[in-house]
């Protein structure tokens, strides 16, 4: 069951939660309490359970959390058991590497096609993910829905790609461009990865007792 | 001049703002008032004012900012302008992408080299950097040290390879391995991109009202 009005910062954790689970998932462990999984993951006890109380009552006093039911909620919240799907827009070298190198199943994702204009991959099938020609994007989603669409495109065609999908019924944006779109579609999610903003973060970082 | 004590959530937008102001200053805007700036970036003008007034006085009530005293302002806080360098270790796809497509100079840093052990890539010059076998990382790091090593190397050797890094000397590590890193020294700083942190977010978003 999803809770509403769960803050950002709270859904913000919950992949790392998903992640440090898992492994203890593989791990064997079949029961772990709050401060042995702060300890684990940087943040203290009260931390963790004022996190997971957002979504109901998974703990109990002296027994701590049974780790695949926390996953299973985790994996409902977040809405990895949904069936999302994904098609990827731009195979240059950040495409290629979301194709043959990230697991999109792990995060409830099935990557169902790629698009380029360039002959050299058009016609491909890379790692299982067939590129088609980006002329064919409309009539492709038409038969084969897709909820993301993956933007891995030079910036200066970002906004008119991000335009196509949205007219082409994505629901989400999962945006590599390193540009601001301007999407202003109700219901539409973008999720930047701006790369420089993040290495501009650890330069201000290793820069702060110079 | 930096100061010390500014929020994370406030760094953490600071990038945001030198992309938005080089737009600006690159359309040829010599002056912007902060209500202004803030319908370009979704935020209210008190917010802006409330941003920038961590770092002193740049506006004036009825005249706005100066564009370019700002952009050099953010340039300084985010120590941009101390000449950082930075080594890639792992030429894979997501290597090369950040080797061939990623402007390391917008954002302060000279990438000076990068690692790898595989016989196709070392030895070989990719868009103007070379690239070494990882067996010389220490040597290199010795007479070329580097602020920042970025690892995109595979997730089984991630903490191996960044152990090495801070050995060597580097202040910090740009992570890409969808990995936590286990580091404990002091005055290491470590800025994550987890790419499926960032899917599992977007899935989160679009799965809201399902």
């Amino acid at each position: 069951m999803r809770k509403q009005n769960v803050s950002g910062a709270v859904i913000r954790r919950l992949p790392r939660y998903y992640r440090h689970l898992n492994e203890l998932n593989q791990a064997g462990v079949v029961r772990i309490s709050s401060s042995a999984l702060g300890k684990s993951m940087g943040l203290t006890a009260s931390q963790i359970r004022q996190d997971l109380s957002c979504f109901g009552e998974f703990g109990q006093q002296g027994y701590g959390y049974n780790v695949d039911n926390l996953l299973n909620e985790i994996v409902d919240i977040l809405g990895m058991n949904r069936g999302h799907t994904a098609v990827i827009l731009g195979v240059g070298n950040l495409g290629r590497a979301l194709i043959e190198n990230f697991n999109f199943g792990w995060s409830g994702f099935h990557l169902n096609a790629a698009f380029d204009v360039r002959p050299e991959v058009v016609g491909q099938i890379m790692a299982g993910t067939p590129i088609f020609h980006i002329d064919q994007l409309e009539n492709y989603l038409r038969e084969h829905p897709a909820s993301v669409g993956v933007l891995t495109v030079p910036r200066s065609i970002a906004e008119e790609m991000a335009d196509r999908l949205v007219k082409s019924g994505v629901k989400g944006i999962w945006n590599f461009t390193n540009t601001e779109l301007n999407i202003r579609e109700e219901g539409i999610f973008i999720e930047n990865v701006h790369f420089s903003d993040s290495l501009q973060t650890l330069s201000y970082l290793i820069s702060e007792d110079a």
